[in-house]
């Protein structure tokens, strides 16, 4: 089992302090959305992000990042063989635990109200309610896993090739799920870290590095 | 050095067959854009499709694909390193070159934007003149190349490991640019063909697999 766990990930609704900001009112009104349950998107919303959180707009509301990574890691051979697990905690402390049969929207926009369901309300489900993904409140520890090998991959970590890293039958992989800067959450001091390429690497990049090393083992 | 192409790619304007209808007219206007230099998009055009083109709105009209296969390949390691040469051969025949240097928008928005303007004027530059993308009419097997070693990829084709594949130094493959249905051209009576899943696999995981195994090839 290989499970792909990120970490701090960039991915949540408006923030209340931003609430009253013009341009998230119209782009909500534009949009016929609710501004209080809507997906903050630095695509759409970069120099309100800066107003409130000032030089954070290159890092805060990447909903894109995690569109193009599900739909990577959904697809995967490793996937459809019911051999991937993936576990998004986001910055705010927020769990989402994904079912291995859900596949996210392709379309970018139906992705998009999605998550704003599943964050607003908790969980997605199919229509004879069998769930989909689940948002809870819960701390990255809470990920950490006793009987598998746990990894941390980082630019700051030792250098090794995915097929050095990718040797044991279980692995619990942890990958940053932002975009820029470094973990927020105190990930270093408490498992072994790695790095893969001597630069950044988008996540899902990353995450099909791990996967093709995993797939190669089980000559999938 | 891997090139990767995309024939048969379902990625055009709205067919000019479409511009009377409504819906066209409508999405356009609220979009603020002229409808006859719109990306044909099943995910807003699916009804318009199935008006004027019967049953293929599963088929048609997919710039999501691409969006998604792009950003996958543009941040492999062997694209970084400037060993992977990508080129989209479209449904209309024209054949889409894109600099091994461009990166193109994460925002689904903003690339279908960028693929507009390629399709309108035939390429997109940097501000100081760069072509970044280039499309001009062309046939599918222009892509064939003589000092290379040929291989069509497809569900129909031979069973082999990506690593079975992936043993020449330099290697042209040939990937179906559509989600459902089978390739348009004449490929299979010209090139060997094999298939690496015993399943259909979207454009990505096609490509990042192919990426993987060759880069596993030259260490990286």
């Amino acid at each position: 089992m290989l499970n792909l766990n990120l970490i701090d990930s960039e991915l949540e609704l408006v923030p209340e302090k931003m609430w009253d900001d013009y341009q998230i009112r119209k782009i909500a009104k534009n949009n016929g959305k609710n501004y209080k349950g809507m997906l903050l998107d630095s695509n759409y919303m970069h120099s309100a992000i800066d107003r409130y959180f000032p030089g954070m707009s290159n890092r805060m509301g990447r909903p894109d990042i995690f569109h193009m990574f599900l739909n990577v890691v959904q697809d995967s051979i490793l996937n459809r063989k019911g051999l991937l697990s993936v576990r998004i905690h986001t910055k705010n402390n927020i769990i989402i635990r994904i079912d291995q049969e859900t596949r996210v929207p392709k379309s970018y926009n139906r992705f998009a109200g999605l998550m704003e369901k599943l964050l607003v309300s908790g969980k997605t489900e199919t229509p004879d309610g069998k769930i989909l993904m689940s948002a809870q409140e819960g701390k990255w520890d809470e990920l950490l896993e006793k009987g598998m090998k746990n990894i941390l991959l980082s630019p700051k970590g030792v250098r090794r090739s995915t097929s050095e890293i990718c040797v044991e039958k279980d692995l619990n992989v942890f990958i940053g799920g932002f975009s820029d800067g470094d973990f927020t959450s105190d990930v270093y001091s408490q498992i072994e870290s790695f790095s893969i390429f001597d630069n950044e690497l988008t996540i899902w990049t990353v995450a099909w590095k791990i996967i093709g090393a995993y797939e190669n083992i089980l000559n999938l």
